[in-house]
C-alpha cells in the first residue's frame, strides 16, 4: 500500500494506493469503519453498477446516468432526495465510487446534504485517480459554463486501485495520461522522465495487469497525487500556486466549449492547449527544441494528439473568442489581465499576468507557425 | 449605530443595526465599499421589489416569487443562471434583501456559485433580523423536508433598519417576537425582562415608529443577535451548544410539519412548543408558577397562541408521530435517545438526552394537562 498525506489546513486526509484492494468484501470494510451499518449510500454510475454489480447489490446504492449530463443540478436535486429517502443522517457517510463525473457530483452533493456529511472517493478512472482524488473541488455544470456551481469538500479518504484500469478503454487512459504528462511538464521533470521511462505502448494492449504493471501503476498515480496534493494545501481555494495546475487548461477549456464537450475529452484538449503553451515557451527561448521533441513525443505515445484540427484562422480566432466570451466569468482573467502560466523549462513554471490581447496574439502565432 | 461582533472562529463579521440606515444611497454605498461597480447582484423578491423598486431599478436585481415555495431546488438553480448571466465573478458579491427565505436562498446561491462568493444580509423581517441574521446557516428545503440541502457560509457584514418594522404587518411581527421571547426564556432572563417592560401593544397599532420606539427596537434586536451570536461562534456546526436555540422547536417543526407549513408560520409554531416545555418544566419543579404565568403572559402580548387547537388526543398522537418519522433523519434524535433542551430556570437551560419513549410521555402528559 502507498499512502499520499493530503495535508489539507483544516481536514487532512490520506489517498491510499494499492492494488486488487478494492472488492466486496473492501467495500463492507470501508462502511464499517467509517460509519455504522445502514448510515451510508454509495453514489455510482449505470456502467460500474454493471462491472461491479456483485459487490453493490443490497447496499444503499444510488445509480445515475453514466457521462457528463449527470452532473446538473437536477441530477444533484434527484441524489440530495435518494440520499433523505435513505434516512442518511448528519453523521451519514457518502462513498463516490466512479470516475470524475461521480466524484464531482456526490461530493458535492455530500457537501450539501444536511449542510454538508462526509464522504469518500473511490475514483475508477485514471483522470479521477490522479486528477480530482486530491484538492476537493466538487461541483456540477450549470447551462452558463461548467462547473460553475460546487464547493470545496475533502474527502474523509480516497482509495485508489489501479486494477481498475483494466476496464478502461484506450481513450480513457490516455485522458488521464494527458494530466500526468502535464504535471510533468509544468512542476516536476523527475516525473516527466519517469513517465518517458514508462512503457505506455503496452499499455494500450488490452491485457490484464501484471503486478509489476501494476506496482508501476501505482507509483506514477502516487506521484501525481504527491504533485498535486503540495500545491493544493499551499492554496485550497484557488487563489494563487493553484493555478499552476491550469497548465495548458485555458486553451484547452477553449476547445472544448468550441465542439460543446462532445468531441474532445478534457485530457484531449488540454493535451492541445499544453502543447501549443509548449511552443510558446520554445519560441520565447525557455525551453530548448530538444525538450519540446521529448514532450511531443511523450504526447504522441501517450496516445495524445498535440495539434488542433486543421481549421481556417478565422475559426481559430472564434475558439480563442471563447477564452474571450469567458473573460468576465474566469476568475484567471480580471480587468483585461489573463493570468497565464508561462513555462520557464522543463519542470518548472511560473505564473504570470499579461494583457488579454497580448496572450491571444501569443497564442494566433503560435498556431500559425 | 449599534454593532454586534460575531465572532466565528473563521469568518468574524459585524451586525450592523441603526435605524433610518437604509435607502437607495446606503444600497449605492455599500456596492462600492464592498465591490466594484458591476461585480454584485441584488437578490429579492417580488414584495420587497414592490416596496423598494425606486431603489433597485437600473441594478443588477434578481427577483423571485415572495413566500416559502421559492426556497427550492430549481429556484436555486434558476438564481444560479442568473448570477452568471450578470457575469459575476469569483470576486463578486450577492447582496440578500428580504426575509428568511430570501437570506436562505442568497446565501445558499452564494455558497456554491464558483464555489463560494461573499454575501451580505440586509434583513427585512423582524424573524430575519433577530435569527437569521447571526450563524450563516443557509438552504433550500427537498421535497423529504426542510432546508435538508444548505451550507453554513457566515456573511461578510448584515445591515438591519428596524424603521423596515413600520413595513411589517401584526402577524410578521409576532413571528419575529416568538424567537425574541425564547431567547429570554431559555438563554437569558434579563433579555426576558426587557421584553416584559417593551410596550409591545403599542408596535401592533400601525403607525410610523417614533425615533425613541426605533431606538428600542434597536436595543431589542441587538441584544437578541448578541445572546444568539455567543452561542453559535462556540459552536459553528451546531453540534452541541447551538442546539439550545433549538428550545421549543422539537414540537415547533412537528406542528409546521402537521400542517404542511401552511396554517402557521414557525414563530407560532415555536411559540406552542415552547409554551408545552414551559409547561413540563412547572410540573418538574424548574419553574415557579409565577414564572410559567409571566411567559403566558408574555406571549399573548406578543400576539402569540400559546395552546394548540383543541384536538384529540389521537390526533396529537399523529402530530408527535411527526417527530417519529423525522426520528432517524434529525441530528436531535439518535439511536433512540433525544437531545432535548430542559428548561431549569427563567433563561437558563441545559440540553438532556433523554429516551424518545420518554420524550414522547412527557409531551403527552403536558397536553392533557
Amino acid at each position: 500500500m502507498q499512502i499520499v498525506k493530503v495535508k489539507m489546513p483544516h481536514h487532512p486526509y490520506e489517498v491510499q494506493i494499492a492494488s486488487g484492494q478494492l472488492n466486496g468484501t473492501f467495500m463492507t470494510g470501508l462502511i464499517s469503519r467509517y460509519n455504522s451499518v445502514s448510515d451510508y449510500v454509495i453514489i455510482t454510475d449505470a456502467q460500474i453498477f454493471g462491472l461491479y454489480s456483485d459487490w453493490l447489490t443490497d447496499r444503499n446504492v444510488i445509480i445515475v446516468a453514466s457521462g457528463e449530463s449527470s452532473k446538473c443540478f437536477s441530477m444533484l436535486e434527484n441524489v440530495l432526495e435518494q440520499m433523505a429517502s435513505y434516512q442518511l443522517t448528519r453523521n451519514g457517510l457518502v462513498i463516490a465510487f466512479g470516475g470524475g463525473v461521480i466524484g464531482d457530483l456526490a461530493g458535492f452533493a455530500a457537501s450539501v446534504y444536511k449542510r454538508g456529511i462526509r464522504w469518500i472517493g473511490v475514483p475508477t478512472t485514471l483522470l479521477s485517480m490522479v486528477d480530482s482524488s486530491v484538492g476537493g473541488k466538487v461541483a456540477v455544470n450549470l447551462r452558463a459554463g461548467k462547473n460553475l456551481a460546487g464547493a470545496f469538500h475533502q474527502p474523509e479518504a480516497v482509495f485508489i486501485d489501479p486494477v481498475m484500469l483494466d476496464t478502461l478503454d484506450k481513450r480513457e487512459v490516455s485522458n488521464g495520461l494527458a494530466e500526468m504528462v502535464k504535471l510533468g511538464v509544468a512542476l516536476d521533470k523527475d516525473y516527466f522522465e519517469a513517465l518517458e521511462r514508462f512503457p505506455i505502448e503496452k499499455v494500450f494492449s488490452a491485457h490484464e495487469l501484471t503486478s509489476h504493471e501494476a506496482e508501476r501503476w501505482s507509483d506514477l498515480i502516487r506521484r501525481a497525487c504527491e504533485i498535486k496534493a503540495e500545491i493544493v494545501a499551499s492554496d485550497e481555494r484557488d487563489t494563487g500556486r493553484r493555478m499552476l495546475l491550469n497548465f495548458g487548461h485555458t486553451i484547452g477549456h477553449a476547445i472544448e466549449r468550441y465542439d460543446s464537450y462532445r468531441e474532445r475529452l478534457h485530457g484531449e484538449a488540454v493535451a492541445m492547449g499544453m502543447w501549443l503553451k509548449c511552443r510558446i515557451a520554445h519560441s520565447e527561448g525557455f525551453i530548448s527544441a530538444d525538450v519540446l521533441l521529448r514532450i511531443g513525443c511523450l504526447l504522441d505515445r501517450c496516445g495524445l494528439k498535440r495539434t488542433l484540427p486543421p481549421m481556417e484562422i478565422d475559426a481559430f480566432r472564434s475558439l480563442l473568442e471563447g477564452i474571450g466570451h469567458d473573460k468576465k466569468q474566469d476568475h484567471q482573467i480580471h480587468e483585461g489581465q489573463v493570468n497565464w502560466v508561462v513555462l520557464r523549462g522543463l519542470g518548472s513554471s511560473t505564473l504570470a499576468s499579461l494583457p488579454y490581447h497580448e496572450m491571444m496574439n501569443k497564442l494566433e502565432e503560435a498556431y500559425k507557425e
